[in-house]
C-alpha cells in the first residue's frame, strides 16, 4: 500500500545465503521442497496485509521433526537467520521474512493429527495442521475444538500457538494459551524439546511450555501440539440484538453472563456502520432488524443439554435485558442456519471494510469494564484529528478487546489518509495505556508492534525478554528482529 | 517422623548471619516484625507433613511491597538467601528455611484486597491474603472464586500462585495459573515487576507472567496478583455415587460432562478403604449409602440458571448412569448442608488416614483415559512389595490427578513401614513415568523432589530452567536450593 507510515523497523540486510550453503539446506529436505524460484516464493512472501513486502533466500518445507531439527542446527552452526512460517496469515509480519539472507521455515507439510483422546479430551497435532481441521477432527470424535478465528480455513495451528492466537471462543474457552497442554518444539540448536504431555495437572517445574506459547517462533520452532478438547454443546442459539450505546452492551453481557454462565460463547459488537459495510458489500448479508440501532451485539448461548435448554436460556436473558430498557430489539436465529448467517456478518467485518478505501487499524484491549469509556474518548479523539474519519470499532466485548478499525472519510485521498497511520495510533495507543489496557490484544508484537513495545514496556521486562531470547536463541537465528532485538 | 528416607538433600549450611546484618534487615521492617526468638520463630519453622525441619536465621514480616523491595534489595547486595513464606502449607518443602543463614520472608502482613472489578470480573490482592478470604470477597461481589484447597482456611494467594495450586476446582476452571491475570513481584535485585494487568487478552512479548507463576519463590517473590472471578451458580447439586471399578468412575465421568459441560464442577473419587477411614475417624461423618461399594464418586453439577436446572441436570446423568449399569448406587444430597457434608469426608481423606499410622504419599497425574490402568499397576506393584500395604488411592479423576497415598498395614512398625517411602516412590513414579504422567501434579518441586526432576526431566529442559534462574536470580539468593540448583 502507498504512503502508509507506520513506521517498519529498516534492519541492516542479512548476508545473503552463498550457492553452498543454500545447496545444504536443500539437501536436508530435497530439492522439491526447497523452493528458490520467484514464483514459488511468492506466496511466502507477500501477507495479507501487504505492509511488509518479503525477501528470502529460499523456502524450505520439512515433513518431520527431525528435518526441522536438522535445519536448526545447520542454522545455528551457520548463523542463518530462519522465519518459521505456518499458514502466513498473521497481522503484525511475525511470518514474514525481510532479507535475502533468510530463509523462510514453512511447517504447513507437518501436517499430520497425530491422535485424538476421546476420554482424557485431548487432540495432538503437528503444528501445519490447518485450525479448520482441528476443529473437524474433533467434530468427527463428537468433541469441540473451541479456537475459532476468521481465518480458520488457512492459518495453522504451529502458526495459532505461536502468536497465542485468540478469536471469538476466548469468551468461554480461554486464548490458545489456555487451550493448550503440551508443546514440541524444536529450539535453535536443534535440540528437541519433548513436551507432548497431555496433563491437566503437572508442577514439575518452570513453565517453558507457555514461553514458547506466544514467542512467535524468535525461541523455538513449535511442531506440535497436544490440545483441549470440550464436550460439544446439544444446543447453540444465536440472537443478533440491538441497542443505544456500548454502555448497555456491558449491562446486557453481565445478564447474560448470570443466566448463561459458561454457556455464554459469544458476545460480540459492532457499530451500525459495521453492519451498514457488510450489507454494502457483503453478499447475502440481510439487516436482522426493521429498524437501525447504534449498536448490535451478537449473542451465543450453548446449551450442555439441549437446543431447547440454549432457545430458553436465550430467551431469559433478552427478556430481562427488554425489561431493564437494555435491548431495544433483538432476533434469535430461527434455524442453524441463520445463526451462521448472523455469525458471518461479524467475520466480514474486516473484508466489508475494504471497499470503503484505506483504513488505520488497532487491536486493544481494555478492563472490560472500561470499553464505553475507551470507545467515548478514542472516537473525540480521532475525529479531531481526523474529521469526517468514520470509526468502525468492532470485536470481542467480553473479553475487552475491540479492534479499532477507522475507515478513511468520505472521498479522501487513501494515501493522505493511511499517511497519519503512526499518528492516530500514538492517538489511541496513548489512551489505552492510561486505561492499562494492551495496543496488541490477540495478534502479537511481529515486527509491526516491535518498536512500540521497546518503548513502552517496562526496562526490567525488555530485560527480562531480551535475557531469555539470549538463552534460547544465543546466535540470533530465530526470526531475528521479531518480538525483540537482541 | 522417625525412620522416613526420602532421601532429602543436605546442602551445606549458609554462614550464619552477622548481629549487625541482622540489625540492618530488622530496620527495614522495625523490629516488632523481625523475629529472631525461637518462641516466635516455631511456627514459620514447622510444616505440615513434619519432613523438613527448619532452621532459620531470623523472620522478616514487611507490611509493604517496598518493604519487600528493601529486603531483597540488602539480601542480594550481601548475598543473604531469602526463603519466601505465604500460609506455611506447602506439602513439598518449598517455604521451608534450611540453615541458620536463611531468612524467612513471610508475606502474611501484605494482607488488603486492593480491589473488586464486578463487571471485569476480577480481583486484586496482596499475596498475603487467606485464600477463604479471597472467596468470601468474591462472594459478597455476587462473583465466585473458585480455587479450592483442604487448606484454604490458612494458605495464602500468593503462595497458591507461587506453587500453581490446583484443588477440585480445576476440572471446571483451572489451576491457579489458569485463574490468574497479573502478577505483582519483586525481583532478587529489588526491582518490582509491574504486571498487575486485568487483560483476558494481551499478547506483548513473552509470557513472564507464567514463568513466575509456579516457580515456588526461586525467580521472585509475589507480592500481589490480578485474578478471575466467575459468575455464582444459580443452583448446586452434590451426589455420592457408588460404583464396581475406576473404569465405571470413568464411564459416569464422559457422561456427566456430556451432560453438565462446563457446569460439571465437581468429580472426585475415592476407594471403600477411603471410605471406612472417613466413617472411622472423622466426627459426623456417615456412610450415604445402605450398602458398601468398591469405589465412589463425588459429582458436583452446577447451573447458572437455577437449582432446579442442576438438580434436573444430576438427576439427568445418574439415570443414564443407572440405566447403562455403570451407577450401583447413589444418593443426591437432599441440601446444601448435606452437600457440603459430602464433600467434607471427600476433604477429610488426609486427615483420616493419620490415625492409620504411617502413610507413604505420592501426588501424581496420568492420562485421564489411563487412570484404571495406572490404579491396577501401582496396586499390583505396592502389594507385591509390601503385604497387606492398604491403598488409599483418591482425588481428582477429571484431572488425571491421583493422590496415591499408601497406609501402612494393620499392626505393622510404622518407622519400619516409613523406611521404605524412596523405595514406593521409585515403584509409583516408575509407573507413571512409563504412563507419560507427573510425579508432581500440583504440589510442586519444593525439596522433597529436588533430586527426582533433576534425575527425570530431560536434560535440555533442566538446562533452561537453569538459565532462567541464573536470569532472575544471579546470586542465587531466592528460596536456594529449591526447585533447581545452580
Amino acid at each position: 500500500m502507498t504512503g502508509i507510515d507506520i513506521a517498519l523497523p529498516t534492519d541492516p540486510d542479512d548476508a545473503p545465503l552463498s550457492e553452498a550453503l543454500r545447496a545444504r539446506f536443500a539437501a536436508i529436505v530435497g530439492t522439491a521442497n526447497a523452493l528458490t524460484e520467484a514464483a514459488d516464493l511468492a506466496a511466502y512472501l507477500e501477507e495479507p496485509r501487504g505492509l511488509f513486502p518479503g525477501r528470502a533466500a529460499m523456502v524450505l518445507r520439512p515433513k518431520t521433526v527431525e528435518e526441522v531439527s536438522a535445519i536448526l542446527r545447520l542454522a545455528d552452526e551457520t548463523k542463518t537467520p530462519i522465519v518459521p512460517q505456518g499458514g502466513n496469515t498473521g497481522l503484525t509480519g511475525g511470518q514474514s521474512p525481510r532479507s535475502p539472507g533468510q530463509i523462510v521455515l514453512s511447517l504447513s507439510r507437518l501436517d499430520r493429527i497425530r491422535a485424538v483422546d476421546p476420554v482424557g479430551r485431548t487432540i495432538t497435532v503437528d503444528a501445519g495442521v490447518v485450525l479448520q481441521r482441528v476443529q473437524e477432527a474433533a467434530d468427527e470424535a463428537g468433541l469441540l475444538f473451541p479456537l475459532s478465528l476468521g481465518s480458520e480455513g488457512s492459518c495453522e495451528i504451529g502458526g495459532n500457538l505461536a502468536s497465542n492466537a485468540g478469536g471469538t471462543g476466548v469468551l468461554a474457552y480461554g486464548n490458545s494459551r489456555e487451550l493448550c497442554l503440551g508443546i514440541e518444539a524444536v529450539l535453535a540448536g536443534g535440540e528437541i524439546f519433548h513436551g507432548l504431555r497431555r496433563l491437566k495437572k503437572d508442577n514439575r517445574g518452570y513453565d517453558i511450555r507457555d514461553l514458547l506459547v506466544g514467542s512467535e517462533g524468535t525461541l523455538g520452532v513449535i511442531t506440535g501440539a497436544v490440545l483441549r478438547l470440550f464436550p460439544k454443546p446439544a444446543g447453540r442459539e444465536v440472537a443478533f440484538v440491538g441497542l443505544a450505546s456500548p454502555e448497555a452492551a456491558l449491562k446486557l453481557l453481565r445478564i447474560a453472563e448470570r443466566h448463561a454462565g459458561g454457556g455464554l460463547t459469544g458476545f460480540e459488537f459492532l457499530p451500525r456502520l459495521g453492519l451498514d459495510f457488510v450489507l454494502r458489500h457483503i453478499e447475502g448479508a440481510r439487516d436482522p432488524m426493521a429498524q437501525a440501532h447504534p449498536w448490535y451485539v451478537l449473542v451465543e448461548v450453548s446449551s450442555s443439554r439441549s437446543a431447547e435448554d440454549a432457545r430458553e436460556t436465550m430467551e431469559a436473558l433478552l427478556a430481562e435485558g427488554f425489561e431493564a430498557g437494555i435491548v431495544a430489539d433483538a432476533a434469535i436465529a430461527a434455524s442453524l442456519a441463520q445463526g451462521d448467517a448472523f455469525w458471518h456478518m461479524r467475520e466480514s467485518m474486516s473484508w466489508a471494510q475494504k471497499p470503503e478505501g484505506g483504513s488505520i487499524k488497532h487491536d486493544v484491549s481494555v478492563p472490560v469494564a472500561r470499553v464505553p469509556e475507551f470507545l467515548e474518548k478514542a472516537g473525540a479523539a480521532v475525529t479531531a484529528a481526523i474529521p469526517g474519519a468514520r470509526i468502525c470499532a468492532f470485536g470481542h466485548l467480553g473479553d475487552g478487546n475491540v479492534h479499532y478499525n477507522i475507515s478513511q472519510p468520505v472521498g479522501a485521498d487513501t494515501a493522505g489518509f493511511l499517511s497519519r497511520w503512526r499518528e492516530i495510533n500514538g492517538l489511541v495507543h496513548g489512551l489505552v495505556a492510561e486505561m492499562d489496557g494492551s495496543f496488541s490484544a490477540e495478534h502479537g508484537i511481529g515486527l509491526l508492534k516491535r518498536e512500540e513495545l521497546a518503548r513502552t514496556k517496562p526496562a526490567l521486562e525488555m530485560h527480562l525478554m531480551r535475557s531469555i531470547k539470549r538463552i534460547f536463541d544465543r546466535n540470533n537465528i530465530l526470526n531475528p528482529g521479531k518480538v525483540v532485538q537482541i
